[in-house]
């Protein structure tokens, strides 16, 4: 699908692992058939090399972005020259641009993908109460566009009480009276629980959380894509409650990947 | 062409400029074919930044090996852990390979590839005498290739006499009694001559040498690939003399990266 040649601008994706990554799939063959001279080549950093990665990437002339995933979403933020206001919120980001003058600029669409693929899907979660489960990059990028998209309650939960305190101290800040956070979450009154937890990219992982606990018309969300059915929305699916996979999420995010880059 | 997924093996080609370079329009299309799951990016890395770029790339879990081309082709040999003979010799590398334990290992394939396209094209260099004019990177890799092949008499010639010594005293003490160097080339009784600068790749360039000075039937050979025709070859074959392009050296030397990188 993709020709590259020596004129072509290359963006990378950071991720570990590597393997599992969507994005270099649907991405590609859209800058394709747009006619545009760009790829975006998977980038394979351990947490230990991101900066020595990241550092060696920025010097590279004609690579003019990066997009980000598990588990880098929040070191990235320090390796870039300034972040959106979203992005600064979240702790997070998920996409590095190159400036004309050289400086990099990070921002982060998960968390509004996400809630337009919610939405398209005919789960807009305005009004309702949501738990997102797993404080990380992606959790809290979905955590501020949830809230943006006028969820009446926001509930964290992690299993990492200082990194759970730390988000929400920052979110009720900036949505006073609309944030809790509990170590384990609260289902037994949601209407819409995500998993923003790397728990089902394994098949051996343990379920992020216990869809059991969940009401009956309750959406169950995963933010995972490989495997597209995780065992979280199979046993949400097996109790007849409403499962919105990984996939929409990154699908609803690459026009606005093509407009942050300039493509 | 090209199809990029996450579990895609990631080579890397070091140069600057890069918009001219052919490797990766040449080497993709044969992935694709053999159907391996592999892509070469371009890598724009401006010789201030050189060592950040590698450093960063190394660290690079799925980046598996690198190409190098001009300036950096000198400079590499620095940034490996072990080189083949025939790249100590030359002082370039064209190629670094991640080995299983991380290390690297650098070869050059200029020298052998231009010697096979110059012999496939019916100018097989044993017992001529042979002006390389650059004793850079791939001038130097040129050099020992042509002793290797049998040259009566390699002639090397660059603007820079520190350089041009080191090369020739250090090319002497392997093939002693037939190397000579001179900043100017002797072309008067010449069977070959070789462009192994960079000048050609600009339309305003001045010629690297003066083909008038050459016998009628010498063969004038640049390894400039973009422009295809050069001005000095155009110059050649206006004088009658037989003009050999800078294509085959790359195009010999697709399997021979190949089996480096054990694709």
């Amino acid at each position: 699908m993709t020709e590259i040649g020596g004129a072509t601008r290359v963006y990378a994706l950071l991720g570990d692992p590597i393997a599992q990554v969507r994005a270099p799939g649907l991405l590609n063959p859209v800058l394709t058939r747009r006619g545009t001279d760009a790829v975006l080549v998977p980038v394979h950093a351990a947490p230990a090399d991101l900066t020595q990665v990241v550092r060696g990437l920025q010097r590279v002339a004609n690579l003019h972005g990066m997009l980000v995933t598990v588990p880098h979403k929040a070191a990235v933020l320090d390796l870039a020259d300034r972040a959106s206001d979203r992005a600064r919120l979240a702790g997070s980001a998920n996409a590095l641009r190159r400036e004309p003058d050289g400086t990099w600029t990070a921002d982060t669409f998960d968390g509004d993908g996400f809630v337009r693929g919610l939405a398209q899907a005919g789960h807009h979660p305005r009004g309702r109460r949501a738990c997102v489960v797993g404080a990380g990059g992606a959790g809290s990028a979905i955590a501020v566009a949830l809230l943006d998209a006028g969820v009446a309650e926001l509930r964290l939960s992690d299993t990492d009480p200082g990194r759970l305190e730390t988000l929400r101290r920052r979110l009720w800040a900036a949505y006073p009276g609309r944030v809790g956070a509990t170590v384990l979450p609260r289902l037994a009154d949601a209407d819409l629980a995500v998993n923003a937890t790397p728990l089902g990219l394994c098949p051996d992982d343990p379920p992020p959380f216990a869809v059991a606990e969940l009401p009956a018309d309750a959406v169950v969300a995963d933010i995972i894509m490989t495997p597209a059915e995780t065992v979280l929305l199979a046993e949400a699916r097996a109790r007849g409650l409403l499962a919105h996979p990984g996939e929409p999420m990154l699908a609803h995010q690459i026009d606005a990947y093509l407009t942050f880059f300039g493509l």
